[in-house]
C-alpha cells in the first residue's frame, strides 16, 4: 500500500493552509526548486546549446509522455508532451476530423471546458461553413452520438460538477456509428484511472499543472492511438514534428508516430519541473490514489452535509460517477469562498454559485478534510453576507 | 555609452568557453537561478493558485510583450508573449490571410527557416487546394511581390547566411500591391534594430531564446499592428484570448487587441526566466548593441580571412546587409566545427558546409573574437580531416 504520509511530506505546502484546489494548480513538490536550480546551472549554464543532446532536452517531450502514459493507459511512444492544452485540442480535433472528411459535425457538451469549445469554434470556422459544433447537455451526449457525428470532443470530468463521463461506453457508441473520439483528460490525469487503450480512445489530450503538479503553465500532452499515429494529420506542422527536423528540408514530412504532434522548441525549464513532479507517482498507483480520493471526498460530503445545511451537493452522489473533486451550490458561494481562502482553506468558485473542492491524496488526509469543513461551518454560522457592511459593499461592485 | 564589460559580467559563462552560438541559444544570465528559485518557493509554493493574480502571472504575457516591444519598435499593448514561434507563425499567417480572402498565394523564400514553411504548408493544406506557398530565392523576393500575393512570410535575417532583408522596402512593396506582411524576427530581436511601426509591418513573430537569452524553450512573441489588432482572426482561439476568459461563456469572443492572440495557460516558470534575462537590456540600447555587433563581426571576418585562407565568407560582406551572425563555407566544416567545440569555441554547423558564428555584444568582446580565431586557425593548420583515421571513420558514417 502507498504510504500517503510519505507522499504528503514531499510537498512544500505553506503553514496553515489546507489546499483543496489541486484540481486547478497542484502545489510545489519540495524537490522541484533544487532540481530546477541544477538544470539551470549545470545544463543551461554549462552545456549551453549542447544541452539539447547532452542533457536529453530534445527527447524530453517523448520521455515525459511515456511517464504520463503509464497513468492513462497508454504504451510508451504514444504520448507527446508540449504546448498548452488548447493547442493540443486543436491538433487532436483537426486530426480526428481529417479521419472522417465526409462528416461535418463535432459533438460536445455544455459542461466541457470553454477553451475546448472556443478552439473548436476557431478550427471549424477555418474549415468552412459546412462544419458545425453541436452542443448538448452532458447527460444527452450518448443519445446525440449519431451517424451524423464526425468527432466527439468530450472532457471526461466536468470542470464544475466533477461529473464523470463513461469513456468506454461513449467511445464504443461513437465507434458503432463511425465517429472518432477526442478525450480531454484535464481533470482525469492523476485524478482517476484512465484506460485509453482499453476504451479504444482515438485521441486524448490533457494538462499537467493540476493533479500532476507540474507547476503554473506546465506543458500539455497528446495521445494518438497507434492505429492512427502513422497517418494522423499534424495540423500544426512544426519542425519538431518533422521526420528529420535537422535535415532542414524545405518540405514537411510528418514524423513516424505521435512525434508528429510535436510543434516547436519545447519548454525545457517547465519540463524539468514536471519531470521532478512525476517522480512522486513512482510511489503509488492510480488505483490506490483513486480509492483514497473516494474516501476523502465521501468524508467531505458527509461532514459538509452534517455541519453546513445551507449547501447543496452539485456533484454526483455516487463516487464512481465523479472525478476527484466535489462541488456544492450555495447562493453566497462567492463570499463564502473568499472567507475560506482568507482562513487558509483554498478551494475555488465558479459562477453562478459553485464552491469547488479538489481531493488529492498525494498531499491531503482526513485531518485536512475535517479541518476544512470545521472552518467552512464557522464561516457559514458567521453569515458575513448578512451583515450590513457586506451588503453595502456588494451593492456597489 | 553601454558598459559592455558590465553586461558581460551578468552572464554565467563556463570557464574556458568562447560562446559564439547565442544565435541558437543565449547563455544563462547569472541572476536567473535565484530569480526562479524565489518564484518557485515564494510564488508557486506560498501563493499556490492565487499566484495568477497576486504574483501577476496572468499579466506576464502582456507585460513581457511590452518589454520586448521596446526592442522591436512596438508600442505597449502590441506584443503578446506565449507558445512557440511555430505556433505564433500559424496565428499570424492565418490572420494575415484572413485580411486578404480574395488572394491565395503566400510568398516566402528558400532562406526562410523550415519550420515557418512547414507551418505554412499545414495551414494552407487545411484552408484548401486553392492555396499556394510560393518559394523564391531570397534575392528574388522583392520582384516576386505582385498583386497575386496575399501574404509575404519572410524571416528578416537568414538563419544560415545572416543575410538581412530590407523590412521597410519589402513592406512598402507589399503594401503597394495590396499584400499583407508577416515578419519573423527570430534572428532579429536583440540582434538588430527593428522598427515595426516605422516599417509599417502588419504582423511579426519571434523567439526569445536566442539573442534575448530567455533559456531553452523560452516562449515566443507576436506583434499585431494596431490597425489590425481589433479585427485580426485568432485562428487558435483559446480561452486566454477571450474577451472575458473567466466568464466561462460557451461562445468565443475575441479580446480587444493583441491579447486575442493569447491561447492557453502561459508558461510561468519560463516567463520568469525571460523576465530576468530582459533586465539586462535596461543597461543598453539596440543601437549600441548593433554598433558593437558590427565591430565584433568585422573583426572576426578580417581575422579569419587573414589566418584561415581555406574558408569562404558565406554572409554578406556589407555589415549593413547582415544580421548579427557570420557564416563561412568550408568543405570540412562539420569536422572543423566539432574540433572547435571540443576546444571550447562553440559555434554551429548547417549542412552542407556552413560554419556559423553569432556575435552577441552583451557577453562577447574583442579578446573573445581573437581567441576564437586563433583556435580556429590552429585546427585548420592541424587538418585532422586529412588524417587516415579520420577518413576511415568518415567512410563508415
Amino acid at each position: 500500500m502507498t504510504d500517503f504520509a510519505a507522499t504528503k511530506a514531499l510537498f512544500a505546502l505553506p503553514e496553515g493552509v489546507l489546499y483543496l484546489d489541486g484540481n486547478s494548480l497542484g502545489p510545489l513538490p519540495a524537490a522541484v526548486p533544487d532540481r530546477i536550480d541544477a538544470m539551470l546551472r549545470e545544463e543551461w549554464g554549462q552545456m549551453l546549446i549542447t544541452g539539447w543532446n547532452q542533457a536529453g532536452w530534445m527527447e524530453m517531450p517523448m520521455r515525459l509522455g511515456d511517464r504520463i502514459g503509464r497513468l492513462i493507459g497508454a504504451e510508451p511512444g504514444q504520448v507527446a508532451v508540449g504546448d498548452t492544452l488548447s493547442i493540443k485540442v486543436y491538433q487532436a480535433l483537426a486530426a480526428a476530423l481529417d479521419l472522417r472528411p465526409d462528416r461535418k459535425v463535432v459533438l460536445s457538451d455544455t459542461g466541457n471546458f470553454p477553451s475546448d469549445l472556443y478552439i473548436a469554434q476557431g478550427l471549424l470556422k477555418m474549415l468552412g461553413p459546412d462544419y458545425e459544433l453541436r452542443l448538448v447537455a452532458p447527460e444527452e451526449v450518448e443519445a446525440a452520438i449519431t451517424d451524423e457525428i464526425a468527432v466527439t470532443l468530450i472532457t471526461e470530468v466536468d470542470y464544475r460538477s466533477g461529473r464523470l463521463h463513461d469513456m468506454a461506453a461513449l467511445t464504443r457508441k461513437a465507434h458503432e456509428v463511425g465517429a472518432v473520439t477526442v478525450w480531454d483528460l484535464a481533470h482525469s490525469a492523476g485524478a482517476t484511472p484512465v484506460d485509453l487503450a482499453g476504451a479504444g480512445a482515438d485521441f486524448a489530450v490533457g494538462c499537467t499543472y493540476k493533479y500532476l503538479n507540474g507547476g503554473p503553465g506546465a506543458p500539455a500532452f497528446i495521445y494518438v492511438a497507434p492505429r492512427h499515429a502513422g497517418r494522423a494529420l499534424p495540423a500544426l506542422s512544426g519542425w519538431l514534428g518533422h521526420e528529420a527536423p535537422f535535415a532542414f528540408d524545405l518540405d514537411y514530412r510528418a514524423g513516424a508516430g505521435v512525434e508528429r504532434m510535436r510543434v516547436g522548441t519545447p519548454p525545457v525549464i517547465q519540463m524539468a519541473a514536471l519531470d521532478c513532479a512525476l517522480d512522486i507517482w513512482e510511489m503509488t498507483t492510480m488505483e490506490q490514489v483513486r480509492a483514497r480520493s473516494i474516501t476523502l471526498s465521501e468524508l467531505f460530503i458527509a461532514e459538509v452535509e452534517a455541519a453546513c445545511p445551507g449547501l447543496t451537493l452539485a456533484s454526483p452522489r455516487d463516487p464512481q460517477a465523479r472525478g476527484s473533486q466535489v462541488s456544492f451550490r450555495f447562493d453566497e458561494g462567492y463570499a463564502a469562498m473568499q472567507a475560506l481562502i482568507a482562513r487558509g482553506v483554498i478551494g475555488d468558485f465558479r459562477a453562478p454559485d459553485i464552491m469547488r473542492f479538489g481531493f488529492t491524496p498525494l498531499y491531503l488526509d482526513e485531518d485536512d478534510v475535517r479541518g476544512a469543513v470545521a472552518i467552512l461551518a464557522e464561516i457559514l454560522n458567521d453569515k458575513l453576507w448578512d451583515r450590513a457592511e457586506y451588503k453595502a459593499r456588494k451593492a456597489v461592485t
